[in-house]
């Protein structure tokens, strides 16, 4: 039996065009989100989705959905896309990639005239890169009821213009209601943004859910004091105090094995003299892993540890003052990802997303899963960001099989 | 047989009466150099002096000495004293307890009509703080020759008022050039600046020399990577890697032992993002020790410590800028000391300046030798700074016997 596929080159051919709006020298992409180059780039899309007969909508957010009919116009669709709004220095493929496989899906059963029970549709979120608005994933956040649209259409960049009136000058204000609606399955195909696929040599991440997140402030009081004259035994460094505390940090991780993550991203020293001990150190904690419990085990893990460091004569404090729970994709939708894969012969795994993605929120309304495709080097957020040509193909064909399978051929 | 001692509640009043001037809410002192309040304190100094019959002079950088005869003319002085400019917030001792000690020295042996071979000479020595005007110790600096006039006079506050200027308004730049003269010897009383003598119950600290120092910067770089997605064994983390470092300047010094210290006081993380594990870290080592061959083998220890750090896949650069060789202070003056204060029967140990003083750069031209006492929690720099009555006078009472000594009764 011959396995349908997707037309890889003109997947490749419109995300390329895609990539010309808002091209930079360096490779990647700048389009920021309801700026002048986010119109250009909604309406090619929307040109695309009508040129493939596709009914398309779009509601007080400015997200733009395409449907395509399914036999049963009572059934709720199998809705797929991602977002086409980037970093500043961004590249071509986180967002596009997964609303350009969704339409390259579409037209795939367009051309080949193949009908679904259910209806399918291609969605575009609105500002998911949180760069000139935030936070990110601030229309599927509104989608859902996580937050009110009155507050997104507040929202300002820092040239103090509002989300509405950036929505509105881009002509891109629809005057559906932002709300959830029935959906069968939301599928969301996107770069993987790390580099685990890429190192195993493994083309399609099954992603099965989404990492936790507890993000901690923490404080090492200790005592300034001459460098000179201060002999190390009467010394309350809060340095080398917070040395230790970054080492434990890591150490955490470590212990628990992957999917661990633990990372100190910030770290600021007082009274920042080069010949003074330093008297305080203030850093940031954040752990993330895909179960709950394991979250609360690596806290403790930290905790047991802060002992030893307050030995040295210091105090150290450490504050949680956020917690993203876990999130775990629908198992039905996950397995039509899985079994898309096999049955394709791509090598495959699971995998939870470390990031947010509009996937996370819409969880919460609809049976959920993601595709990840490898991207060199793990690098995104980045003009060099890149994703192979095959393995662009790879991730629509695998959204192709999963949604045939849930919209049922 | 009965021991000379000083007037030790003179002293003490002398001590408070200039802490006056410039005499800070909290108890402290801001006599910054060449302000108003330094010339109310040369004033009086120079009141003093006059009124114990010696004979003033001030040089071109307005160092203050003050001479009491010798029976022999043609004899060097044994010159005493330190500085009577402090920090912005500093205390009543760091400085004038050396001028005044000295004072004390000449006004007990006027009083007790004492004669001495040599001269002995009380001297100020202008801006030791290094706080309005940079260098520190800039008039020892020029006295020696290590700095000219010229730089000197041309150094300005943060106000754009020159050195020059400075003293010419508060009318202390004197005529005689400021270069040095034959000296039997130098003696420079200051509090410890550190917690070693208090912690050790000990009175007198024989300053036997200053410590050497080596200064570096230092650089890690390692990889920017999202902090969600890139797991913990594919991360080039710069700042694990200089939490490391960091642990092990501080193992060089606890390796080495007293009195060796090892500090890091400057670190800063890029890109500094919750999310993101840190690319590059900067950061400063500085290493001391009263031993060349002992920084030297430091030095080497942590050289030898890099590699593994390197391990983690980044780069560790390490920039050796400044040298400050070790400096022994002379024999005979620091055993005139020492025998001092087995004379008075106070509690004595060998101890190196951490810190620089003025005898630092005499003691390139003059046999030289410092005296410290405790100071309470080893604090300095500071308006908390705090010095005991009895340990003032047993300061005062061991520069007493160190000069007769050297001098000659």
């Amino acid at each position: 039996m011959e396995i349908l596929t997707v037309d890889a080159q003109r997947l490749w051919d419109s995300l390329m065009q895609m990539a010309q709006i808002g091209a930079t020298p360096k490779g990647g992409c700048c389009r920021l989100a309801l700026s002048d180059e986010d119109r250009r780039g909604r309406d090619l899309f929307i040109d695309w989705c009508k040129a493939a007969g596709l009914a398309v909508r779009m509601d007080e957010m400015g997200n733009v959905f395409a449907r395509r009919a399914g036999r049963d116009a009572n059934l709720p669709p199998v809705v797929m896309g991602s977002h086409l709004d980037t970093q500043p220095t961004g590249g071509k493929f986180d967002g596009p990639f997964g609303v350009l496989a969704a339409l390259e899906v579409l037209r795939t059963l367009v051309d080949r005239q193949i009908a679904t029970d259910h209806p399918l549709e291609v969605v575009s979120w609105t500002t998911e890169a949180g760069a000139r608005f935030v936070p990110a994933m601030m229309a599927s956040g509104v989608f859902v009821g996580a937050l009110t649209r009155d507050y997104a259409y507040g929202q300002r960049d820092i040239h103090g213009t509002s989300f509405q009136q950036a929505l509105e000058a881009i002509g891109y204000r629809g005057a559906e209601p932002c709300r959830p609606f029935p959906m069968r399955a939301y599928l969301e195909p996107h770069i993987e943004q790390g580099p685990i696929l890429e190192a195993e040599g493994v083309t399609i991440g099954v992603v099965t859910g989404a990492q936790g997140q507890y993000w901690y402030d923490a404080k090492v009081v200790g005592r300034e004091s001459h460098a000179g004259t201060t002999p190390m035994d009467r010394r309350r460094d809060a340095l080398t105090a917070a040395a230790q505390l970054v080492s434990a940090v890591e150490a955490v991780a470590l212990t628990q094995g992957p999917p661990a993550v633990a990372t100190v991203g910030q770290l600021k020293v007082m009274p920042y003299s080069r010949n003074t001990v330093p008297g305080e150190v203030t850093l940031s904690v954040e752990f993330r892993h895909p179960q709950q419990e394991v979250l609360d085990a690596m806290e403790a893990a930290l905790g047991e540890r802060l002992a030893a460091i307050e030995t040295r004569g210091v105090k150290v404090e450490l504050q949680r003052f956020w917690h993203s729970p876990p999130l775990t994709f629908d198992p039905t939708c996950v397995a039509a990802v899985r079994n898309g894969a096999q049955r394709l012969g791509l090598s495959h795994r699971d995998i939870p997303s470390g990031a947010g993605h509009d996937a996370c929120y819409i969880s919460k309304v609809a049976p959920t899963a993601m595709i990840f495709i490898p991207c060199k080097d793990g690098i995104s957020h980045n003009e060099a960001e890149s994703a192979s040509f095959d393995d662009v193909a790879a991730g629509a064909n695998v959204l192709l099989q999963a949604a045939l399978e849930i919209a049922k051929v």
